[in-house]
């Protein structure tokens, strides 16, 4: 069993770690960390998990997460880079769900985010999380940065594209929506179900934190190309699901479809569909799976690959538990079999 | 392993079925049929499917129903009721999601459904599925009927007050409302989004056919004294979840909290919550329980009682699962182990 | 035209106020204050009023408030009870859509909403501004305790049956269910849409403030007799709209139908619909209008009365503007003929 | 005061006419029809009308449409195409909302909508009614073919871009989202509340009727080229709105903000919002508006444009209701001057 800690439950990304771990088998949750609801019972915050999880918040500072094998930041961006030197140093591993440790350049992530970063020498040694790209990597890793949801279902329906070489890097432009848990479980006006139900929007569309990530991970796999990346997010009024549609020229022909089914036959949470299809959102609620489709509508010289993902779970804690199993040795799907809920 | 068909697998109970089947340890599902659909991979009308579910729909008339050894109704009501016979004297037994065996009284169903029933004798023999109440028979029965969606939640809330004669039955109340997917998986104007969305309504006000279903309950809990009930549907903008509001004038003083700790005490998947908790639907989400809290406003004469199950699972599949795993011999909880999924 | 100025204008029945009041054809609008926004344009912060309104708001010490015929506040509770006396002394008239003024009885007022009253005498003059029960007196007063949306839609269901004597007036109870912008422009958790869509729950039933209010209205309508009243409000996922679900039982035969029809004859805003109706909230929506349906199921006692309003206008805004209409002597539907919006 | 008649008034687009009308203070609403309703009150259907709107269907061969000054055609494709000419010998003026005027080639309407058309002359002599291209051929024209929702949306992003020629014509794309309504009134399973809610997905992405219709418009824009339009249409769970989000690669430097300023500075229902502005479908929701806002992400070589309407207002009924207006010589705006709702 592996002995597992959390630090920072109280958010989705954190109570859907729970949801997902008090379901997997090799799994001891010894702590979960919260400042502001130390002492009070997790599953009196979440009563879905009454009967399942029977911890209670604890105080950051009276946790033992230096016994864990495993701890998880589901903080804020800006806690994991504080608090990640000394766990390591006890020996312990660490996925961090937040952004710290996602961006190679230093002054380009404290450009997007607004703060100076605590650890540099950390993001140097962590492993960017996506399986699909640094599965070899991410077994051995003491730091895991868990990909944002965004850049995940972006990448995943971009990469096949991009390492080939077959379409123009220069000119590739994701329009990508997010459900509304995408944004956290804060207190914020634009949030609320009056503002953001029966509405649709773009936001950020002058420059959202998760482009550079998605640059900097279509970067590599051009072969350390610069690529030029136009992405929208739009907020969606549903909880969960990130629709990424993707428009890329074509400059070299191939058999797209099998380019795709190629480059994810072997990958457990990666489904290309077969081609006309439409994936939706729904199709992979509450599960670990990402679901692509390719197109090139009216035999043009334009692609377009819708990529879905459930945001909380392969966008986030489903990610985050699966690199949790490639680091201890466990298979990839432990603890991640369920069936999306449909409807 | 239990070898199980399911007829009729196209609408939200028959795809919830799979779901749960798919993930259940002991079941090996043979058979699906649908005359619509037959030939037609399942995983291509129902995409969260991939890859769990590799079998196509059959033809009613070539599916091998008889060599199972459980056959689910996933049918229309007034389907089962042609087809039981025949599967019983093969020695399969039966789980009736539909209506056809629910109600004691041939006559009152008869006025409710609008057609003669086609085996009155099978109507006496069969066991009402609700394992909170009938636990032994249905282990031994050949023939369950899987209870409603409104009468599971609303029997839940009522049973204790009822069993323990402490209020009046005579004019009892449930209020209660029900997310779109009970209406099922039908071409209806009334269900579409652009009708059912950013709405709410009563409907069904002057009788609804789960009045004598939920009558029929209460009456044996009341020793066989027919109550009085007042029961009004609605329809809310939410895929799943029913929440019942349930009124009772108090005739008799009782630890109303106590009485219903007790009665549950032993039930894997009833939960009664602490005093003053409002459960939410979603606290229940996906997952096969049912969670009820006990109000007595203001020390007044009248108790709300709030019970709250997802329509789909502990309202449908969920329960039918439950009560083959109490037919076969197996632990009553298995395959339903999903945490609630939550946000 | 009447010169109207608005305090508190950034909440949802602040933009809706504005929303009615920019179409009114006989306001001038002269002022909107607002702490924190002071200097903002109203159309920066609600786009929907672009090129429609062209003011900003201005600081509450600034604004030329008592140069106003008519002001409107549209603020928290615990605010108008303060400022209304130099208002009125400077001969404005109010229309308060808080609670300051709503309960006549000040220990009770205090002891639901937790504050001393700053103005007891005040509560003393003001008119309860339902104009179904007040029309005469609101056409003089010169301070108007606009109703609460669920004590609106409640009192116009009951009050035929209470003012005719024909129910027992002890055990009466009503389910109430709210769409969410009833909980106001708060940025609070559990009115983010991420955690009220696809939910529904119950909330304060050990008791709400608005059980009072409508108490208060219920007893006067009783001839002063104490009415028993549970009531039960739910969180709807919905963004606008009530739908009250009222039980009373029969102590006198009546034709109910007749009754309600009899009462609401002459009333521009109150639409009783043909038997067996079901008023759904979206044929309200945006309008000013409360539709309301009488059943009695299978002939029993007890009687169920089906009432719907828009918790922004008639519960709100609009029930605020009839008032002023009625205090300024103008057609008591003007600037309130907006078809409701369906779909 | 005009005499107007509907043809087929029992979908979205009727009833959103029927909720115009009603307010619309220079039309006489003289007759609407239904074959399947014919002699049932439109208030029955639509109780959101009720008081307002009291005629009834009436049957195609009884309604004198001959007597009207305009006949509004809300049916399916096909119908006017069968019916225009014999209205039009009569005098008179039609608005056709549905697509069988709208494309000038009448091989590729036949393509696209998959029936010979009945009156290819009646094409030729049909003015695409966009008022923000076509306004003084609308004021003359005896046949108006109202534009698609999606077009409308689309173009009205667009126009400036490429009347001015800053932008490769060959590389546009449309990435667009629609609320439900936009599917129709129609019992289908896709477009049910538990298939669309909290879900999203692209559909049509090979090939989608309104993608000719798009084509059409810009190539006239752009004096007669051809344009290379990649158009992906979204189904997004709300019930009204038209969210566009157009990309561009410029070929020529412009202020691009002025451009847009400057081309619809005169009309009185496309408000170009300020720099860095993220309109949302909500603040146009059933008012007649179209709000776009201009942004070129970091500076780079794309133009991204956000355009939103009410497919159902100016992707629809208002924008016909807008061409009548012009047909008739009255204000543009006249009966259009609601204010959208918000929340």
């Amino acid at each position: 069993m592996i002995k597992v800690g959390i630090v920072g439950g109280t958010g989705y990304t954190g109570v859907e770690l729970l949801r997902l771990l008090a379901q997997h088998p090799q799994v001891n949750l010894t702590a979960i960390t919260s400042r502001g609801e130390a002492g009070s019972a997790v599953a009196d915050m979440f009563p879905s998990l009454r009967g399942r999880i029977s911890l209670a918040f604890s105080d950051p500072k009276d946790a033992a997460l230096g016994d864990c094998d495993v701890v998880f930041f589901a903080t804020p961006n800006g806690i994991a880079m504080q608090q990640a030197r000394a766990l390591l140093d006890a020996g312990v591993r660490i996925v961090d769900l937040a952004a710290d440790f996602r961006i190679k350049d230093i002054a380009e992530w404290e450009k997007w985010y607004g703060m100076s970063h605590a650890s540099p020498e950390l993001v140097a040694e962590a492993v960017y999380g996506l399986p699909e790209v640094n599965r070899e990597a991410i077994r051995t890793a003491r730091l895991v940065a868990n990909p944002g949801c965004y850049p995940t279902a972006t990448q995943l329906g971009f990469l096949p594209l991009i390492e080939s070489g077959c379409v123009d890097i220069e000119h590739l432009v994701a329009d990508v929506k997010s459900g509304v848990s995408g944004g956290g479980r804060k207190a914020e006006t634009h949030l609320l179900f009056a503002e953001s139900s029966d509405n649709f929007k773009a936001y950020g569309v002058a420059g959202h934190r998760h482009l550079p990530e998605v640059r900097q991970g279509l970067g590599f796999a051009a072969g350390g190309k610069q690529v030029g990346l136009t992405f929208v997010p739009h907020l969606t009024p549903m909880i969960r699901g990130i629709h990424a549609t993707l428009y890329a020229q074509i400059t070299r022909e191939e058999d797209f479809q099998a380019l795709f089914e190629r480059r994810y036959a072997e990958e457990p949470f990666v489904d290309v569909m077969p081609p006309r299809s439409h994936p939706d959102t729904r199709s992979v609620r509450a599960s670990n799976i990402c679901r692509i489709a390719v197109h090139r509508p009216q035999g043009g010289d334009t692609l377009v690959v819708l990529s879905v993902i459930d945001n909380l779970v392969k966008g986030a804690a489903g990610q985050a538990v699966q690199n949790m199993n490639l680091m201890c040795g466990l298979d990839e799907w432990l603890g991640l079999t369920q069936v999306p809920v449909l409807p």
